[in-house]
């Protein structure tokens, strides 16, 4: 699968023209509709963040995935990726493919064996297991009861949840704190900030010490710490956000049902679909600049996020049935 | 020398009590007059950074530090010292000592055998040498010319320019881009806008290159991106303010020898001085709710920002004063 993560915006326009403000970026999975910035007082800026203030960010964080875990804030889930591989010594790694495509080469530069597995048990003897869950790019779930048990069978299962704030059911958050789960969040998808650059690492003491050790004293920013905190709060926030997003997608599916794509699956910050030829299909889209994701090993797929307001609705539909 | 970066208002609080919003620090090296931070657009929140706003990022860094090296932001300097370690395979370091004590643990904990070493000849051999200049805390400023001619007898080096904004001579920006040379550069101290995290690497195409795919795809927030092109293309800014810096350097100075204190040295952006007993004057500014920086091994040496608004210089004034 081609190392891409949608967002390359920049390419869309060099290759179809248009002017950056005018294209809808759908080839993400951020939520186009974002928790609203609150006012950040000059010290957000100004100061090197304090110990009390990362430590109500975490607390904020531990209240909002439901668990006592020990909790690290880092700048977005990728940077807890990009520290992963020296948690431990190298070793073997076995990751639930097809997945999120930094896990490999993250591991495998840090000299760890890696091997891409297609189902669960396939993870067995691993040093370092990973899961993405729900996945990226098809949504597909897995139990948590069934990826509990695997801890007996891995040495440190590693549960990268950048997509679970709308499922909370499949969560493993609760369970963080115990040995061998480390359970990884983004905060940037769901409440569609991703330029913040926030995620958090929640997994036991011994773990997240280590995590801490190597991001530094301030891995986050000011404004990351502020505005991550009132938002991990809001939970009448995220219920409504759920709630839109889950109805939205629905929507999504219908617009491409209609254009004779086929959903393969999704989470309801994105979905996948089969559209034959995914090259024509996303070229399409983009002559009417909204910008989408395919796959380099997959030429039939072709990902969606969401559009947020009715003009980016308009848009997308008006795009889809022109022929 | 103590493990402790000043910033730790937290601390001082408990210690000494009054309300946190009360206490001025000046235990860091943090300018208090910070660059206006202007107003964002939401897409600096919302969208993932995109290769051309890191672009033009890395162009205004280009001007600023006026280098034609490859530059890479990273989430402040301290970043930047997170990935060094792995920039080679682990071999000798020998840093120059006293000075910034994030070095010695990030290069040990990756295996490097670190030597601190007491000047500049003493530094020949090494697989990678760190120098901080200006330095801190004694704000001692090395030649540049014979830190280029070191580069010969060590096999990378590494010029830590956290504080050099102020004084532009001193900088080899201008040489990053050369075989064996890396350059880094603090955005936060200078420009006041610590909370930011930004900073730069300033080197050649190979080891940057290197650097950026440590650092992963999205290092810097849409914010850092958008203030730090910014305030580092208003070089009229910067020209007032390290004129500002230098005079109320020296005003720092009268006031500190006017308490029977003797300067060490320093930069504009901090001063070092000999206190005597520097626990006991650590405390006396602590109880006027004014905080300094201390150091484990050295202790007749106090470390003392600079005051911002008038506010700020009367109640130091007051607190060095009373007796």
């Amino acid at each position: 699968m081609m190392r891409d993560h949608g967002g390359n915006l920049d390419f869309a326009q060099r290759r179809f023209g248009g002017r950056l403000e005018d294209w809808i970026d759908l080839s993400t999975g951020i939520n186009h509709q974002p928790y609203p910035v609150p006012a950040l007082e000059p010290r957000h800026w100004s100061v090197l963040p304090s110990q009390s203030d990362v430590a109500s960010l975490h607390e904020a964080a531990r209240q909002a995935y439901a668990t006592t875990a020990s909790v690290l804030a880092v700048a977005g889930a990728q940077a807890a990726i990009g520290l992963l591989p020296r948690l431990a010594p190298a070793g073997r790694a076995r990751i639930l493919a097809p997945t999120y495509d930094e896990y490999a080469p993250a591991l495998s530069d840090a000299c760890w064996q890696v091997d891409e597995v297609g189902d669960l048990d396939a993870l067995a003897g691993a040093d370092l297991a990973v899961v993405v869950n729900p996945n990226n790019p098809d949504g597909r779930q897995h139990d948590p009861a069934r990826l509990l048990a695997l801890r007996s069978r891995v040495r440190r299962l590693v549960v990268d949840e950048s997509f679970a704030d709308a499922v909370p059911g499949v969560s493993l958050s609760t369970k963080a704190g115990e040995a061998g789960l480390l359970v990884l969040r983004s905060f940037g998808k769901f409440y569609g900030l991703a330029g913040l650059r926030l995620g958090f690492a929640l997994g036991n003491e011994v773990d997240v010490a280590r995590l801490a050790a190597m991001a530094g004293p301030w891995p986050v920013s000011g404004a990351a710490i502020e505005i991550g905190r009132k938002a991990l709060l809001d939970r009448d926030w995220a219920a409504a956000a759920i709630a839109r997003l889950e109805k939205d997608s629905l929507r999504l599916d219908s617009l491409a049902v209609g254009a004779g794509w086929t959903l393969i699956g999704g989470t309801s910050l994105f979905r996948l679909y089969d559209v034959g030829d995914a090259d024509a299909a996303q070229a399409r889209l983009a002559r009417a600049q909204i910008w989408s994701r395919v796959f380099m090993e997959k030429l039939h797929w072709l990902r969606l996020g969401l559009p947020g307001d009715e003009m980016e609705w308009t848009r997308l539909a008006g795009a889809l049935s022109a022929r």
